[in-house]
Order: structure tokens, then sequence, then C-alpha cells
């Protein structure tokens, strides 16, 4: 509308940054946030600025908090025998959200992609090896995606900490609780094919 | 994950306060955020602190920009006989975008909806009563939304103007170009055949 950059466009281009944000949406945001009440800016703002100041990786499993370390590696009713290695922070509030799980996590940073350039030495392993020194973790449960990343990562690993004398294991594959068998993909299938197991038999 | 708000929560509901952004939405883009370049977050806190500062409504037409009157106000090349009354600013956008108009413009700021509680004096409706006063306006083109709102206020603009001696149009309603007739909706098809035009006649 003006004839140069202004703020209404300045914010559009500031948020079409986002992703899955394209100029419709980001116009859209910008307009609302005009009408917005009072306090929504700044409170965006307040959060944004306080996310970038505050959070950092956690120093022992490189999940991003503001404390450091983090609350659940402070926290000493989680069971420091088990470490969850995943990808991403997400993944550890997925696990927090299932609430299955009593242990700690270790979070990578990344999974291993030739194609993308990433090596093991892209993501976060030296505190994860640093951690399995003095003998208290008996279990790495390797929670990374089941895709050829993850996979890829997850065979590293077990290769990696062969020799540290901790069992490693990975999540059990197979069709997710509500999928329907005609609409589960193949790979999915196949793998709850393979990994069967008897009925009334060892949990389930 | 920590066991009272963080910074990453704070951010999470915050960004949920926008419209279609949910709770895995706002997730996504806050650890996205996190990842992303150095200046990302700079940039956004400061194009909505910009925007929440400079961005007021324009005295002449009401449309929201960081001057006063605005750019296109200010505009002597663009033709002040000619005023489109539109609901919101993003429509002087979308306007502005089409091209085809090169008159002045007036924002409503909203259209008369009694269900909602919105009547004629919660809208922009003074200032453009004040901008027909001097006789230099001679065509008022009311291109308000084709719903029932649109259409009410459509019909309010006609009788309020009705004695100030300005010609007062609405945009054609049909069918959208690019429609196939087939998929059209009932209520076009229907105001594209009762506004039907001779072919070669007075243009399209």
């Amino acid at each position: 509308m003006a004839d140069g950059p202004d703020p209404i466009e300045a914010a559009v281009r500031a948020l079409r940054r986002l992703p899955g944000i394209g100029e419709k949406t980001a116009a859209r945001l910008v307009y609302w946030l005009l009408r917005a009440p009072d306090g929504t800016i700044p409170a965006i703002v307040d959060a944004l600025t306080r996310l970038r100041a505050e959070v950092h990786p956690c120093r022992v499993c490189g999940d991003l908090t503001a404390t450091n370390p983090c609350a659940l590696c402070a926290d000493g009713r989680r069971d420091a025998r088990v470490i969850a290695v995943v990808e991403r922070p997400q993944d550890v509030r997925a696990f927090e959200r299932a609430g299955e799980f009593r242990g700690r996590y270790h979070v990578l940073h990344g999974a291993i992609s030739p194609l993308d350039g990433i090596g093991p030495s892209d993501l976060n392993l030296r505190t994860l090896l640093d951690r399995l020194r003095d003998g208290t973790v008996q279990e790495v449960i390797v929670a990374t995606d089941p895709d050829v990343e993850g996979d890829a990562t997850a065979l590293y690993l077990a290769r990696l900490l062969a020799d540290v004398g901790v069992r490693v294991t990975r999540l059990a594959h197979g069709i997710s609780v509500g999928t329907e068998i005609e609409y589960a993909d193949a790979i999915s299938l196949g793998q709850a094919l393979h990994h069967r197991r008897p009925i009334g038999g060892d949990g389930g």
C-alpha cells in the first residue's frame, strides 16, 4: 500500500519466515494482531524474547530448557539406569505426554543422514558416552524415528555402544493403536507381522 | 517438561493466541524458532513491536498505516472523485493487488450485523460523511462482502447517502473468473444470470 516497506509489510515479511506460514496467512495474522486485545503483541514479544534469552541445551542430556541441568535430569525420582535416546526435544515432550517412561533422556539433535551431510560428529553423542562411563546406566533405548535416518542412527548407536556393556534396545515397530489394518502402511504391517507375539504371552 | 511454566511452554501458549494456530502448530513453531538462524527471533520481535507502536488508523480513510494521512490518501495522483468503501484494511490490499482501481478508499472496520450487536454507530462512518461534504466525491462504490452483513451495510449506505448527491454503486456479483459453471454456487450463478449483459455490449 505504501511506496516503501511499512510496518505492516515488514511484519508480514517477518512472519513469513515461519515454517508453513505463507503470504496470505502472514497477512491474516498481522491484521488480526492489529485488532487483537491490547496485551497480545507484548505477550508474544515477551515470550519470544524470553525464549531466545533463557533457553539453552541441558549440559547433561542436550534437551532445550531454561535450567541447567534440565528439570528431568535434576529429578532424582527418574530412573538413572535407563536412557531413551531421541532425535529432537519435541520427542521428549511426546514421551512425557505418554507418561509411560520413567527413565532419563538424551537428545541427539538430529539423525545420521549422509544425503544431508549429517554424520555422527554432528550429533550430541560425546555427552552420551560420558553418561555411560560410571556404570549406572544399564539400558539405552534408541527412540529414533522409524525412517531411513532413524534406522541408520540406531544401527550406529548399537555398534558404538556394543563394547560399553549396556543393553541397547529399540522401540517396537508395528501398526499404531487405532489404525485399521485396511489402511495400515505395508512396512508397518510387515514389521507388526514379523514381531508378532503370543496372545497372553509376554505382555501386550 | 518443567514443573512450572518455562520459557518454551510460555512461548507455545503465546503463539496459541494467534488464530488458526493450535497447540501442535505452536509447539512446532517454537522448536523451529529455537533452531532458526540467529537473527530470526529479533526480526520477528522487532516487526511486532513496530507494528504495535507505529500503525494507526488513517484520520481520513481509516485504513491502518504508519503515516497519517496514509500514503493512498496523500497521493495526489489518486482520483479523489471516487471512493471505494470496504469493510477491512485487507480489502484495500486486495484492490491494490488487482491494480484496477485508481480512486480512494474508506475502511469501515466492520459491517452491520445485528446478531453480533454491530450497528452503524460501530462503523467508521462519520469521517465518510465528512469526506463527502465539499462536493469533490461523485461516486461511492460500496465494496462490502457479498454476504448478509455486507448486503445490510450496502443497503444502509445507499439510504444514508441518498440525499448527499453522490452516485452510490456496488461491486458486480456473479461467477468468479476461472470458476467452472458446474461448481459455481447457486446464489452467484443466480446473480450472474440476473445481471447478464449483451455480448460486445457495455464492456466485459
